[in-house]
């Protein structure tokens, strides 16, 4: 029997209501061993109120030293093991774009790159041409036409696409065509399954009608194709937790993600004050909320400690707003940590916190990293976040007798 | 390798003695956030004495999220998964009443029920009829003679209660006969397994002479049988562990359960006192002891904070016995938590002490809820404490050279 056997045998319905509030890469790290990260540094009354009566710990986002990408880092807090469910790299670019991928699709990542007069490849990237150069150029592969499938073409950013072939039968055991070196051309995509070969023959044939397209363009005057990819297959929250669920977001990759999982995308909000705008509005409507807030990644990867502290202290502005809506659950957390030191995403865990009736007070009267280590959730796999967000709404019954 | 394998494989005898002192249900939570929990309220100088020597720490009774039952929650604390190891409903039931069951039974929960006149259930409960009234139906049925099998059938308490089906080749694959609803007659045992029909066609024919003797009552004048289940196969506590073990419990529940594993059931205490004195009596004859103290659970379940801390206060009493004994290793923990807030069950993690010349002393002072978060053990799944009970007693060796 395995956590979502379980889950689905024990769940009960209430009327309470989750909110999961992630903050992309909250978690962070001191600029010189010894000092302050930045959610230490951030002055944030509200969060440390909640995090007085409420529990905290610290969330590991895949298993101890690992880094996340956004997909796993999901994954995880939306209770999935990262490590069983994969989504694809085209699946992924697609969420990323904001393509709704249908069970008949699979999505592959295109990167136009220059090829020689001998049809090797000179620049893997194209030189990196600009996103608007590249979206006219993607513009004329629309012309192609494959009998027996429909092609979506989408531009992404630089010398990046997606390209998703609709149809029946397309399996997605198809080899990258990208050799990953230059002096070469570009490889044919071959099947590794049975299933797969119609897809094979497809992402052929749009590669060389797309040879001939392309011939006169400077630089982007031939592609690779890469991280074939299916819609990833799993349960959804319906299925899973019984939880009529939503995904207040702004940005398209974070909105993919949460569809994956069957959540209805609500709203269009642009700024952290509008996702709470459309949580307010649609707070009758649904019993789970995911609101994602993605500028304290961003400042992260920036590497701009200072900006990314302002980011924290932003959202805790708006916790009021959520506290007074009365979730039976409120989660604050992140789906790993960015912190500005490392530009990057890392492996560090995410402080996190729970707000519930049920929550048994810990002794820390702050939310942040020093807090997390001693408070009362104990260092945990992200993909028991949703049991423990469960289980302090009250939706969870007993496990045997 | 498993953990069952590597601890078989490591075990060493010597002669030191393991006493597990289960206080039901003695995890809790403060009446409002913030404030204390029972076992943080209650006066424990004994279990705080012990704290400040021994390392505490949260055991997590299945896995975050999870409230657990009686069974789950005690064979994870005996060492086995139990996600891995299920009880089925009809043994639990026979263990719940001491009905000890062999490898030939199959254990039934029966409900009397109320049929009208074309058969069909009317009340699925007879009314809730009193123990007692209960009983004398019980009694009726025990003329049922079916070839070739032994029956048994117990009282358990008001509409309940346990029919045992003895002989070879029983299996406990059939189908509840209960249909969950009112207005349609009790469903036919029907054999899911080729193994499991000669069960179905006894249950059958339990049923069919049943109804004729049922046929005058009240109220019980038909039945439906539930949860069909063999004794649960597991390695014994000597098997695995090779220690002779005891258990020294009130409830016929907690004895059931520790038969289940091997445990020899020793003396017949009805106080906590005289749990005391058996385990003074039979302390040269055993390697470990499993001692149940039921009323933190009992009292939690009613809700009662109140009584709650004094069932922790008298549990507190008896430990300095539990020391003159001198056991190598001495765990003070629950198989659950019971929170008083709740009047239930509850997956909050529960605080575990271990007593014993090679706990590595924490900086906790105090046996409780903010201490143990605090403590040497952190936070981990029950099943691994019979592993660090084994290696604080010095039983277990060196993996691989």
């Amino acid at each position: 029997m395995d956590i979502h056997d379980l889950i689905t045998s024990l769940r009960e319905q209430n009327d309470g209501k989750i909110v999961m509030l992630v903050s992309d890469g909250i978690g962070g790290l001191p600029m010189k061993p010894g000092g302050l990260t930045e959610l230490e540094t951030a002055k944030t009354p509200n969060l440390d109120a909640l995090a007085k009566d409420g529990v905290q710990g610290l969330s590991i986002p895949i298993k101890p030293g690992i880094t996340p990408g956004s997909g796993p880092g999901h994954l995880g807090l939306f209770g999935y093991d990262p490590l069983k469910y994969i989504i694809g790299r085209g699946a992924l670019e697609a969420a990323g774009i904001g393509f709704a991928m249908t069970d008949k699709d699979v999505a592959i990542r295109g990167n136009f790159c220059t090829v020689d007069k001998s049809g090797n490849i000179s620049d893997r990237r194209a030189g990196r041409i600009p996103s608007e150069e590249s979206a006219e150029v993607v513009k004329k592969l629309r012309v192609i036409k494959i009998p027996g499938v429909e092609l979506f073409v989408e531009p992404v950013k630089e010398h990046r696409f997606v390209l998703v072939i609709r149809g029946e039968g397309l399996g997605d055991a198809v080899a990258d065509t990208d050799p990953q070196k230059t002096g070469v051309p570009p490889l044919d995509p071959v099947a590794h399954d049975a299933a797969s070969k119609k897809t094979a023959e497809v992402a052929k044939e749009f590669f060389t009608q797309a040879q001939k397209i392309l011939a006169n363009e400077s630089k982007a005057n031939s592609l690779t194709l890469r991280g074939f990819a299916k819609k990833p297959h799993m349960p959804s929250y319906e299925e899973l937790y019984g939880l009529k669920s939503a995904c207040i977001a702004v940005y398209p990759m974070y909105k993919g993600l949460a569809s994956f999982v069957g959540m209805s995308l609500v709203g269009t909000p642009v700024t952290l004050s509008e996702e709470i705008d459309v949580l307010e509005k649609e707070w009758k409507n649904y019993d789970f909320f995911f609101v994602h807030f993605k500028y304290t990644d961003s400042r992260g990867e920036d590497g701009n400690f200072d900006e990314k502290v302002k980011m924290i202290e932003e959202l805790d502005k708006i916790i009021p707003r959520i506290s007074a809506l009365k979730p039976a659950c409120l989660v604050v957390t992140g789906d790993h940590s960015t912190p500005a030191k490392m530009a990057s995403h890392s492996f560090h865990p995410v402080p996190t916190l729970i707000v519930s009736d049920l929550a048994r007070t810990d002794a820390t009267e702050h939310y942040g990293e020093r807090d997390a280590v001693l408070g009362g959730l104990g260092q945990f796999e992200a993909m028991y976040l949703m049991p423990l967000a469960m289980a302090h709404a009250g939706k969870l019954g007993k496990f045997g007798a």
